[in-house]
């Protein structure tokens, strides 16, 4: 291509202070900065092809080659450049920066990185700057017991994975989020760009608060190609391209070319202007009030950089064009052990970069080429802030007892309470708490208010930073509270901002959690490794509230209904993932409060934001969350001597309310059955202890469930997610799980139970139908059942509304004043 | 806002024709199409508020009140515009029209529409165009019994439901694609551009084909707020929005306003223009050469329609503005049946349309409001694309025999294929057949070749439109198979091409279908409901291949490694959901005909790319397919009489092929032992035949399993799953499943299996642990296997490579020539 460089564009927008122009780039820089460049392809190179000889002090032999060839060369040199760049400009303004590699499966070029800048030596110390450590980090590389072939939790400096696209901006942007000194630089490849969850995320910048945000400071990185095709952006005319990206609230500032010098000359101005932009408006936004009537957003300066893909790599391989076409994208010559002529190609490549020039006899680097390294914690593969445990501050977690619902322990259920709302109050002093210090954030897809969290809204407002309406409420500049309409945003942002040490929570509506199924897979398989890591820190948790679930859709019906979260997320590892399902308002502050608290986890919380009747006092909720599951003696008939008849179970809070409801129809029809309750808050207790850390022993469970009576189970869920999670219990045999299944229907929120065979109604036929020996009126008592559900049906299509009796049931305790009959109107 | 309607821009570039400007809208076309809009509203109303009373003939009561206000005002009057002015183009250009209404809570709107134009009542004929057709319309409205608040299968002329945001403008494009003379219109609302996923696919006008495809005409609807929070483009600056637009290759038009009269004037002017303009890019690129060198890709028109939120609703409620703000979202005045004055507001509201000058006393929209409806199959409400099935025709699907790998049925195993090149060949042929008729696409995120399934670019090349070099490959202006780096834009391309009748394949790595999991919810909830609906033709299947799996990311790591798409589609309602796990090449043809002639399906095939034992003739393997699960007895050791000591059992192609490993162990140290081989190719036969219609009955499960013998399961996935199908079989106790579990490593392929305790040596350790009653020396065995499992630790971190014996292994027949020593290196 031999693109003429483009100057970088200069600024114009009001906002700047007209900085001057920068310095060009000395020739001892340039030198400085190309070894720098070259030394890392070099490194990068020798981790996909080599075992052995590594500074190729002797012949390459087929035996110095690795027997799998594994990575991904095409993306390196880009990145490589990059990196080496952004060291001249940290070392030169003393900037704290984190860097997102987007491209992430360019391992080889981080890890060189990390290796040259002495970070990665510090944190592994076998593969320090010595011929036997870049051995080892050759061989290493993708290699069995070594480390994997893309940037991951290993490698030094990395809050991002990039084997999963979509989500480097996202994860920039919750990295700046409050560290207003921070530059988050983030690269995006033009492969990456081109998904869905990328391109929502250019519009992140109209969340960045220039006074209390840092700075994201995007390189799109057009290399033409992703594995097999050319990029859609990358192919877009120059007008389009321009457009699109200050359509995003870009100034773009292009860099193209395969001229190394001409490039190293076109970044460096290119990130100096960059980074004055920055700092003006940073200045000007610091320095004057930005307050509801302040001046528009900024436009943040971006970097366009367009380099072939796989530069200086193989021109050809075989007859084919490799540089700067898709053929650079993994390893561009192949079966080197085998061909004596790639072997030879290869040995050219490497010789290519002059390691003679690069690193001395003992393998250390020159000091040339470390002449633009910054030092200590300024380097990318040592800023704190990429090992966010390190920073990371406990939570000022407020009493809950404030927030309580006050409930009286003899007569639980004689009051209602949302619990979103409730904890919504919680999360509002906690928000109140760290205004000083910021370091906690909602976010959410424009559901806090319809989840009933809006209390926040007292202690921060929702960040926004255009334009503003008389009629806009809880609005702010400088919130924390975010809300945009996209899952895959709102995740990224939250993983960003806790990987580098904050705290946060998501509330979504519970079917839609499955938009960012896949992102919590590669959350979790990040904190999976870190967990094995001891230099990695622990972070805070990733935090779920899912909300507006499953048994409550009056308004959306069908199409929001999907418990499913759960499932997904319980089929990973076990020492990270949690689910609870507080059935009370106490009981979720008591979760809520436990959540908070823990590292390192992605803890699920399904909670409803409708009335909920409050069972537990705060105490019982404390105790009862720290158990998991207990058995609610002042709920069930037992006398205290032996088994039970039946255990009616229930983990939710809808099914929580049914089984009461089912309990209270069973004293009333069949007083003399004895009936325990059991109430399972996390379901991970369920699990063998063998499969789970916190899986109870099995005498635990027997103790609970018994070994060998009936249990029917009330699940918030898919019923089959309990068998999986208890099918080697004892008693499994006589589990018999209600709970969610996929029926499409519009209809009454008690009718839905019904459709699904999870109500009150049911659940005592359950119990009638698998407790032997039950009275011979038992048979009566089923029928009796059946007919309200028969009369229901009639009833919700003639008045659009449940039963009266179902509405207006309340719990009242056995032997009770007699309100008992009250519970079943066909008495 | 009473903003100055902005006049549509000029029509300047090159392509276009220079049509005569467009004729004004005359005075009796203004009435009737405010007059329609009114009815659409009134209507709208109507059924979020109404149980009787429909044509306000009384005054209004509460008892004439819905117990429960649910629906979504806010967005109903834009598209009610919208709808509206459709309706004049189509009638006025006869146009064949579809249009997918991203902002489907909006039901009432779209509903109100099909029943002004008569497909709602020929659809459902007790809600016709008279009173009592009017007071169904407005009862059965989120009502139980009747039918959703969302644009929904039910809903005539819909493909898209809009309950989960972002997909709307993939499915316009899915409908559009191979339908030159379609117009999809798609409206997006400006909550849903907020959504990666939609964000994402404004480029596939990249993909869309001038001249064997329809147009899409996307009309950003910008009401400028979502549920409760402005949006990220309607505070956009002008520039700013106008920029993004043309940057993702569209040439916007505006209209904005909220004077009625004003707006359906440019509206007007607006459509007129677009619609002139795609015909002219139509003419141009279907009268001239646009061969590879052909022009520029054409800069499709677009529609920005900014109107208020809640237009022509209550202005204010109890003090605070409601239109024009995002309090207009859903029921703008709560409470009616209660409050007085939201009930006297609701009538004052309801009578500002004029209900009498739009429907005659009996109910009937008067011939004003429908002088601009279309007729027959033009109405947006009968257009036979939106129920694809009608148009749908059988695949040429060809015989499988060519494509077949050959195997001597005396010696399977003998040789290998790469399972998805088979298919790729097959596909090759499909892909050629249907050259003419162009009704079967391929779609993937740039892994199609990565997937080995490259064979069908002999057949046709890429879709793109872009700039194309001379290193480019299989890049094709007409190309049907679809590649772009964003699986949530193919899985919405594929969605909308099946829903209007035509069939395809989507090819995914395993991992990274999860990004889709979302998505693959709302399709199979669509088709869940569409079995109901006997209006509603079947249409073809999603099917899905699976490959990349998780036991061969020898690149990529722990990142790309998730069997769980799976575990999320098996969720789902049993009569759409099938998945498919074919052993080898054979099975995987045999299962991709299957798939490929099923209909209202979501099919899942899992399927290696790596070179795979063949292990049955193609009539093996059809005959195994069909079953779906199978003894083969060609692998056991069974002589015939009684139940084998142990069953192996096997899912997968890597499984398979450990347990037939596992075998030829066993057969040498063990022979004595009588063992079934089981192979599992369809999942859903595991469960009980109550939960799944292809499910085994029980006497068929334990004629297979056996009732109480050992079963040791090796499955491709997480292992708990295939418990959760079986838990109810009677030899459940007995089952013991090996499978994958989220640990992270970097290693070969084989020690991944050993990693996972999915490996030869401990199945046969499995067996050694469970069978009673073996030998003595069974303990020498398993040390044996203990040994050989620690060897290969060492091994393969000092060679980088797997045990020769393991590399090496073939399957060997029993009583053979004696190589089945060969099978255990330690012998």
């Amino acid at each position: 291509m031999r693109d003429t460089p483009a100057t970088p564009e200069p600024d114009t927008t009001p906002e700047a202070d007209a900085p001057a122009a920068p310095a060009p780039l000395g020739d001892g820089e340039l030198a400085a900065l190309d070894a720098h460049w070259r030394a890392a392809n070099y490194l990068s190179v020798g981790q996909i092809y080599l075992l052995a000889n590594p500074l190729l002090t002797e012949p390459l032999r087929p035996e110095h080659i690795k027997p799998r060839l594994l990575g991904h060369w095409g993306t390196s040199p880009g990145l490589n450049l990059v990196h080496t760049h952004l060291n001249r400009v940290i070392k030169a303004r003393d900037l704290d920066t984190v860097c997102v590699w987007g491209p992430g499966h360019g391992g080889p070029a981080v890890l060189a990185n990390s290796w040259l800048d002495g970070s990665y030596g510090e944190t592994y110390p076998d593969v320090g700057r010595d011929e036997a450590g870049m051995a080892r980090l050759f061989r290493q590389f993708s290699f069995p017991g070594g480390v994997p072939s893309h940037v991951a939790p290993e490698t030094p400096g990395s809050i991002h994975e990039g084997g999963e696209l979509g989500y480097s901006l996202s994860h920039a942007y919750g990295a700046a989020f409050d560290n207003p000194d921070l530059l988050a630089v983030c690269v995006i490849g033009d492969g990456e760009a081109e998904t869905g969850p990328l391109a929502g995320s250019w519009h992140a910048n109209k969340f960045l608060d220039p006074v209390h945000d840092g700075a994201v400071l995007p390189v799109l990185h057009l290399n033409g190609y992703k594995i097999a095709n050319p990029t859609v952006l990358a192919r877009l005319p120059d007008d389009e391209l321009d457009a699109y990206l200050r359509g995003c609230g870009h100034e773009p500032l292009t860099v193209a070319g395969d001229d190394p010098a001409a490039v190293h000359r076109a970044l460096a101005a290119a990130l100096d202007v960059a980074l004055d932009r920055i700092e003006a408006i940073h200045r000007a936004a610091r320095t004057r009030d930005r307050a509801a009537d302040g001046p528009h957003r900024p436009r943040w300066p971006m970097i366009v950089l367009r380099t072939p893909k796989g530069w200086t790599g193989p021109r050809e391989v075989d007859g084919q064009p490799v540089e700067n076409t898709w053929r650079a994208h993994q390893v561009p010559l192949p079966g080197v052990r085998e061909n004596p002529d790639h072997l030879r190609q290869l040995a050219e490549w490497m010789r290519s970069y002059r390691p003679d020039e690069l690193f001395g006899p003992d393998g250390a680097p020159r000091p040339q080429v470390l002449a633009q390294v910054p030092r200590g914690p300024r380097r990318l593969g040592a800023n704190p802030h990429a090992n966010g445990g390190l920073l990371l501050r406990e939570l000022p977690l407020p009493p809950l007892e404030p927030y309580a619902a006050e409930v009286d322990p003899v007569r639980p259920g004689a009051t209602s309470h949302e619990p979103t709302r409730a904890l919504g109050a919680l999360l509002a002093r906690l928000m109140a708490d760290t205004a000083e210090r910021r370091d906690f954030r909602v976010v959410g897809p424009d559901e806090t208010e319809s989840n009933r969290l809006d209390a926040v809204y007292e202690a921060s407002g929702k960040a926004w930073q255009d334009r503003l309406l008389d009629t806009d409420e809880h609005l702010d500049r400088h919130g924390r509270v975010m809300e945009t309409l996209s899952e895959h945003t709102c995740q990224g942002w939250l993983e960003g901002y806790l990987l580098t040490g904050r705290h946060g929570l998501f509330s979504c509506y519970e079917a839609f959690a499955h938009i960012v199924d896949s992102m919590v897979n590669q959350h979790v398989k990040w904190l999976r490794v870190t967990r094995e890591l001891p230099w990695r820190r622990p972070v805070a948790s990733l935090n779920y509230l899912l909300t507006s679930h499953v048994w409550r859709q009056d308004h959306n019906g069908f199409s929001h209904q999907d418990p499913g979260f759960v499932d997904h997320v319980l089929n990973k590892a076990p020492e990270v993932v949690r689910v609870y399902l507080p059935p009370d308002a106490n009981s979720l502050l008591c979760v809520a409060d436990r959540v908070l608290r823990s590292r390192d986890r992605v803890n699920v919380v399904v909670a409803g934001k409708q009335p909920c009747f409050d069972w537990l006092t705060l105490e019982q909720a404390r105790a009862h969350c720290a158990r998991g599951a207990g058995i609610w003696e002042w709920a069930g008939t037992e006398d205290g001597t032996g088994e039970p008849d039946v255990v009616l179970a229930a983990a939710g809070d809808v099914p929580t309310r049914e089984v009461l409801a089912a309990v209270t129809l069973l004293r009333e029809h069949l007083p003399e059955l004895s009936v325990r309750v059991v109430n399972v808050v996390d379901l991970s207790r369920l699990q063998p202890r063998e499969e789970h850390p916190d899986g109870m022993p099995d005498a635990e469970y027997d103790a609970l469930f018994t070994a060998d009576r009936p249990v029917i189970f009330a699940y918030h869920g898919y019923p089959w997610l309990i068998h999986r999670l208890a099918y080697r219990r004892t008693g499994h045999a006589k589990l018999h799980v209600r709970g969610y299944k996929e029926y499409g229907t519009t209809t009454t929120p008690f009718d839905m139970l019904v459709r699904n065979d999870l109500d009150r109604y049911r659940l005592v036929m359950d119990v009638v139908d698998r407790v032997p020996g039950l009275a011979v009126r038992a048979g009566a008592v089923r029928q009796r059942m059946e007919d309200v559900r028969l009369r229901h049906h009639d009833w919700v299509r003639a008045h659009g509304d449940d039963l009266p009796e179902v509405t207006d049931w309340h719990w009242t305790p056995p032997g009770g004043d007699g309100a008992d009959t009250a519970s079943d109107g066909a008495a």
